[in-house]
């Protein structure tokens, strides 16, 4: 019954439960889930490719931690999260007082928010850059400013150009870069570091950091009292569906994340996972190799069909289409038809591109053969669109 | 090297990076963990009876649906929690759309309070009551009103009566209730359902609402645009260390969660527990059984002791020290030193109560024979406190 309810009805005659802010925002979801496209489709994917997971799982050590620690699941985690920090602080040469732990680096980022932007607060970023963080700037009423890439680069130099502008409390940058897959090298990130103003944090995401080539991410103790950067288990540790990440910076700024955290947020099992994770650096090893591999294969698919792959330092091969959003849009619907799961930039002129996440050779097997049904259906990029 | 840092002068120094409300805030954590004190009393507790964790644990269909789970970890949860939110609405004849779930019901509190509450708005709670709640409150910058407890009950008419006089936003009640384990009978509860201003939202936390007698919980089809209530898998459904908890209520307010929570939040692992959790309804009647087997026995330690324990619905027992809380809390520490793990209220006159949750029966020996011990030490509630 109340699936179909017209909820815009009835909020009208409402009293004012709700804030003038959340009255204001929708109710959306930054990504739709392959779930719910199933269930709209009526499909059921073979392969899923669209989320930037890995499909190569997390450590079999990480996997029997959390078994275990399943069965003990009855007792909260620790709230301090205290053994988790110290094996992170060891990784990073720095000090539990230097690290605050999440609910992956999606939770991490709305604790941000709140903590710095008020209604009509400035906040810059790229445009076409991570939909979740825009998603935590609108929830909190600040404003977004976007700055386009260029060459499918961020724009490092026009980025700190327009925080020199507008003096934002925040400025966000992801090395590597989602939904791109290019990457800055660490000496042009620490320009950005030193540029960024005084009263501006930059927030530094580097969830797909363990992808990147040597020379990409500054050293671990460059410490600002207005940098905080950002890692997670989702992407080269294999563990999306754990939901862990971690932010590390000055203690000073560190420590105001404990002032709105969810204390239990992060469960007993995530904690178990992640910190047996940390223990096995072959497996991280293992799994960047394979993502290497396939990332060339992906590369690889995309030039034998006349497509054009983007440089990658992530999980993920971004496909120049090679033509407008539209045509990318009719490419990556054919491609969900035939049950590969992949994504595509949202807003222009990152729509020519789809996106398509590392898998094992049977994922790229279906992939290859997906892309190729779905380049005959809807024409290549040197042909008319068909049927429009 | 940075855990000893003076924070509050490198604050004092910086450039204003975090909003005022933030400056405001305390880092602190609401509940301390018992591994924290553990850390910090160099022992480790032999029995865990602090947290109202049931160590009766998760069902087993849950505990290996989780271990499974796990391995499938690589891949993120669904974000709409579409089966889940199914299974919900199928146990209490509602609809998906009348159903948020998220990380534990802490997690839920603090979406509504942020949805809820600008700064300087009005919260009304009990005085004593749950302190999460009022973590999120003043985290968000409204202001707490406490009503106080009345013989160890919420009191509905005062709350009914200050909700009329301040017409706050949020309204919290709890039933059965936290700390002191009473309970309201439904026609109460109805009662103030029906008396609480249209503008503001009663908060009915029901986390412990599974051990309660029958006749304690209003029907779940009782909906209310200005009522939203919560339950948890972390007390009957023994699953603390899972984080995931929900909230039902009026389609229009419950579609709210989805404008500001963290979509991918709630892990895979959890949904799959959850899940599993729900079909396994003889685990949870067993479990409940126990529960209340164990809290009489409980009782039995506290009167054989000359103490005093209060009726509860929870699974957990209120025992009144007899005295005040400096009595309270010198027998509390004398028990934890001895290895077994309890709180207390923070705040008078609660505080004269030291809490003990439900364990098996090995877990209540430690505690009988650590109480029996601790009033020794520091004298029974008729003497004078020894050593004072």
């Amino acid at each position: 019954m109340a699936d179909g309810i017209d909820i815009g009805e009835r909020l009208a005659t409402a009293p004012e439960l709700f804030t003038p802010l959340a009255r204001s925002l929708p109710a959306t979801v930054p990504f739709v889930g392959p779930e719910a496209l199933e269930r709209r489709m009526g499909i059921r994917f073979r392969a899923r490719l669209g989320a930037n997971e890995s499909v190569f799982g997390p450590s079999p050590r990480a996997a029997e931690a959390m078994a275990r620690a399943a069965a003990g699941s009855w007792a909260y985690g620790d709230p301090e999260l205290s053994e988790l920090r110290e094996a992170l602080a060891h990784k990073h040469g720095l000090t539990r007082a230097h690290i605050s732990v999440g609910e992956g680096i999606d939770g991490l980022l709305g604790h941000l928010v709140r903590l710095t932007c008020e209604p009509g607060d400035r906040v810059v970023t790229s445009l076409g850059a991570y939909p979740t963080f825009n998603y935590h700037v609108a929830g909190h009423g600040a404003r977004l400013d976007l700055v386009p890439y260029r060459n499918d680069h961020e724009d490092v130099e026009a980025l700190i150009e327009r925080a020199r502008t507008l003096r934002p409390k925040l400025l966000y940058f992801a090395n590597p870069d989602n939904p791109t897959g290019s990457w800055a090298e660490a000496s042009t990130v620490r320009r950005l570091i030193d540029e960024t103003p005084a009263e501006t944090i930059l927030v530094l995401d580097e969830a797909y950091g363990d992808f990147a080539p040597e020379g990409t991410l500054p050293p671990s103790d460059l410490l600002r009292p207005n940098l905080l950067r950002f890692r997670t288990f989702s992407k080269a540790y294999g563990m999306a569906g754990v939901r862990i990440g971690y932010v590390f910076g000055d203690p000073a700024s560190a420590v105001q994340f404990d002032k709105v955290r969810n204390h239990f947020g992060v469960s007993r099992i995530a904690q178990a996972g992640a910190l047996a994770a940390l223990g096995d650096d072959r497996f991280l090893r293992d799994t960047i190799e394979r993502v290497a591999r396939a990332r060339d294969r992906i590369g690889a698919i995309a030039r034998a069909n006349g497509l054009a792959p983007l440089p990658s330092a992530t999980n993920f091969v971004a496909i120049d289409a090679g033509r407008d959003g539209t045509y990318a849009r009719a490419l990556l619907d054919a491609v969900l038809r035939r049950g590969v799961f992949i994504r595509m930039p949202g807003v222009a002129p990152l729509d020519r591109l789809i996106r398509v996440t590392v898998g094992r050779d049977e994922d790229l097997d279906l992939f290859a053969e997906a892309l190729a049904g779905a380049l005959d259906e809807v024409g290549g990029p040197d042909e008319r669109l068909s049927g429009s």
